[in-house]
């Protein structure tokens, strides 16, 4: 359906109404400021209202309904005479190569984990077909619940293989990264990672234990680690809070 | 903290009351079963409990509560009788390579697109920088509400930048990827994307226009994309339904 030259508004666009509109454009605004935020360039503060309505040629109230989308996603703060200013820092982690929560945010601050459960157990059929074991061979299960300064950034369950599992639970879990622990035990480097990614909503006892409220949003993490010899041996299943963390990657047209 | 033999509950591990540790069991067994459901491994239904309860050496209180985070999900459906069943297909969606909707959806359905504004608009500062334009020059603003069948999977937000947008929207947005109509209009290659991921919650809008409850899980992908010139043409902010898509990637331990 070929136009003969682009109009203001397309008709291949529905009219929507005013009132769907103006949410329309608080998306549009928020998303572009969101950006911003996470890009760091509000470090000291959002510009004032009449500001945006400037930059983005909208009415005053589709920005206060951008900012209450922002506020309502943590990353901002508002106040009467205090302004808007960014409520919590986001950080970012690469989706370009393998590396640990605490390889990665080595220059932010220290990733500390409290480990709630470092155990064997009977390998899940499911498991053990991703680890290729048999059903029912004990394998290693950590679960860790990781800081990055006070507050909690993921929490991770996480099954080894047993040879390695052993190994890896004769050092400390608090302060070191398993893929630093494993690459250590076996005296090989890891190869790749066959990764999942989802965004699914906290269930209550999930959102507790991240101190974020029930329902909130959680980016979830499913990663099947190989040594360099393709052997399988860690699978992960990491929540990551949404409001803290970006995952950031970049991707070419064409593999080459 | 290295200890002499590996026991079945490290010390490093703090002491759970039962209650929590019935919680992070359910955790631990939908965490696999999600696994195993998005790999097509149930597609004739789950097992029953007393299966399941076999499997995860775990009591039958927790393989509900288990079934239940998956039900509030989305991922199941349960019934006395009828059994538990998938109730939605998730679909992959790759992070190895820069592909439109359409393209990654060929064998599994129709992507249609509702086209809800297709405009000329001035670029805010933001967006300007990015594609490296002046602030205030007009670029083409498009809004997609992106079907896979009959359920919306995504709401896409795209800026263009002028000369590339306006032949782009000589042709019709319902039924084409963008990334294919750039190609066309200018006879280039896409180069590649820096590309970002979050989970967000949906906005009381956002989550009506996408047919989800208030508050549902958003995957959010902001993605600038580059001819293979290197210059950045496209700046899309799409919100990706959290029960409908996984991203996949592979990832490797060192870039070589």
């Amino acid at each position: 359906m070929p136009e003969s030259s682009p109009s203001l508004r397309s008709p291949q666009a529905t009219d929507p109404t005013p009132l769907r509109r103006r949410a329309d454009r608080a998306r549009q605004v928020a998303d572009v400021l969101r950006h911003q935020v996470r890009d760091g360039v509000y470090a000291a503060g959002l510009p004032g209202e009449a500001e945006l309505v400037a930059e983005f040629s909208v009415s005053r109230n589709t920005v206060r309904e951008a900012l209450a989308i922002l506020k309502a996603e943590g990353l901002i703060d508002r106040g009467p005479r205090v302004g808007t200013h960014v409520a919590q820092r986001k950080y970012d982690h690469g989706l370009h190569a393998l590396v640990g929560l605490k390889e990665t945010f080595k220059d932010f601050g220290e990733v500390r984990n409290e480990v709630r459960a470092a155990t064997h157990l009977p390998a899940p059929a499911a498991v053990a077909r991703r680890l290729q074991l048999t059903p029912g061979e004990p394998v290693v299960f950590i679960e860790r619940l990781r800081y990055l300064g006070d507050l909690p950034l993921s929490l991770d369950l996480t099954y080894l293989v047993p040879d390695i599992g052993a190994a890896v639970l004769e050092h400390s879990l608090e302060t070191n990264d398993v893929f630093a622990l494993i690459e250590q035990v076996t005296e090989q480097r890891l190869g790749s990672a066959d990764i999942a990614l989802e965004a699914v909503s906290a269930d209550p006892h999930t959102a507790a234990t991240l101190d974020i409220p029930a329902g909130g949003a959680i980016l979830m993490l499913e990663r099947l680690t190989t040594l360099d010899d393709g052997r399988p041996v860690d699978l992960e299943y990491i929540r990551l809070r949404g409001d803290r963390i970006t995952m950031r990657g970049n991707l070419l047209r064409s593999e080459s």
